[in-house]
């Protein structure tokens, strides 16, 4: 039986071996959400890209810019980090290159692995339906927030354990925590995480909205991947 | 209101600012365990060290050595790292020096704090108690498995919250996390663990009886603290 292994933050990455392995890459509020819905909604793909200055340099090359730090849209740069800003007709087709706080650089630390998804609730069924058919090892890569566990990463992470318990093993003690957080909070996830860090953190910017449309579950069918350091839909070429 | 917060893995205790913070470290399976045990036995001190050459060198000035990896004791050593082991009344008055996988790694990796105490369930009431009357910001260190995020050491720190819920302040997601996980399993906290990987990896070693022992809330009023680098029962000179 694979086993699914959780990763509660980027920092103890370097603690799992990545070879062979599926990582999904989860930042729910609010990289992993902006991906999927911008790649459900028709953008065509998302560089991901560690500093600001590297996003800057792929603007002057016709990329649309989307930059996001401490949850704030930086200034000279298209899009901010809301997965409402993902689905403006303009942007079908488009290439977008994009730098977050934390999700961007979750995904550029997994390259090593054997494959690199998207996972969030918007797409949950699609991402657990894909590790089911694939059945290889799992790592589940929470984003966090600069290098401290967050509790909305962990929940997904919970959410791909409790669907996918029967047939995958438990690989560490993380995803029996994060599968018996899900399990305790599924049905009223905003009041849980009301007392949390980033909850409270995006409130205070004002993005309530955001929040309520990222814990919506399996929105979208849409996989986004990693494919030569860029994010596509799964599917598409 | 004080505010406390949980560090799931000592790979992590770079992100938090430890000076003026009474720091809790948590290795319940076994290093805290046999701390505690000892000192409220009659061991005079424990001196952590990090290597074993360091631990054989100690030896050879007088003092007990105490030396585990990976759950099993270090041929050429005193003592194991059973709690039992520390109950001996040869040891009353005896100096150990220990080291340990996890346990005593993380206490050197503490001492900027303000101050450090050694936390288990063995000692919770003393514990909580002391960090009540201090009322202090707090970090509770969860000394994990080589890195790794670990269940017991979480709902250790997860008791602690629980009973400090109404004096202190929820620091960051980690203590939410490990709250609900105490609150969720603190009635049948072995069955849970049956489950854990460091479970698992004792009771292959056949030590099923120290982690029976180890799961008894409040057993001892003894609390080591760390003073000038050795571990001394509070209220000791």
């Amino acid at each position: 039986m694979p086993k699914i292994e959780v990763c509660l933050s980027p920092e103890l990455l370097p603690l799992f071996k990545l070879e062979d392995k599926i990582v999904v890459v989860i930042d729910v509020l609010r990289a992993s959400s902006c991906m999927v819905t911008g790649l459900a909604h028709g953008i065509s793909e998302i560089l991901p890209v560690a500093t600001l200055e590297e996003s800057a340099t792929y603007g002057l090359m016709g990329y649309i810019t989307a930059a996001e730090r401490d949850g704030m849209k930086m200034e000279g740069f298209d899009l901010d980090n809301s997965p409402f800003s993902y689905m403006d007709a303009v942007l079908i087709g488009k290439k977008i290159c994009m730098t977050t706080t934390n999700g961007t650089q979750a995904i550029l630390m997994s390259s090593s692995a054997r494959k690199v998804v998207i996972g969030t609730f918007l797409n949950l069924k699609t991402v657990t339906d894909y590790l089911y058919i694939r059945g290889l090892n799992v790592v589940l890569l929470c984003a966090g927030w600069k290098g401290q566990v967050n509790a909305e990463d962990t929940l997904f992470a919970g959410a791909v354990m409790s669907t996918l318990n029967n047939s995958f093993s438990v690989g560490n003690d993380s995803a029996l925590l994060a599968r018996d957080l899900f399990g305790l909070h599924k049905d009223h996830m905003e009041e849980f995480l009301i007392e949390s860090s980033h909850f409270n953190r995006l409130k205070r910017l004002g993005i309530h909205k955001d929040i309520a449309f990222c814990l919506q579950s399996s929105v979208y069918e849409c996989l986004p991947r990693l494919e030569n350091n860029v994010i596509v839909a799964q599917g598409q070429s």
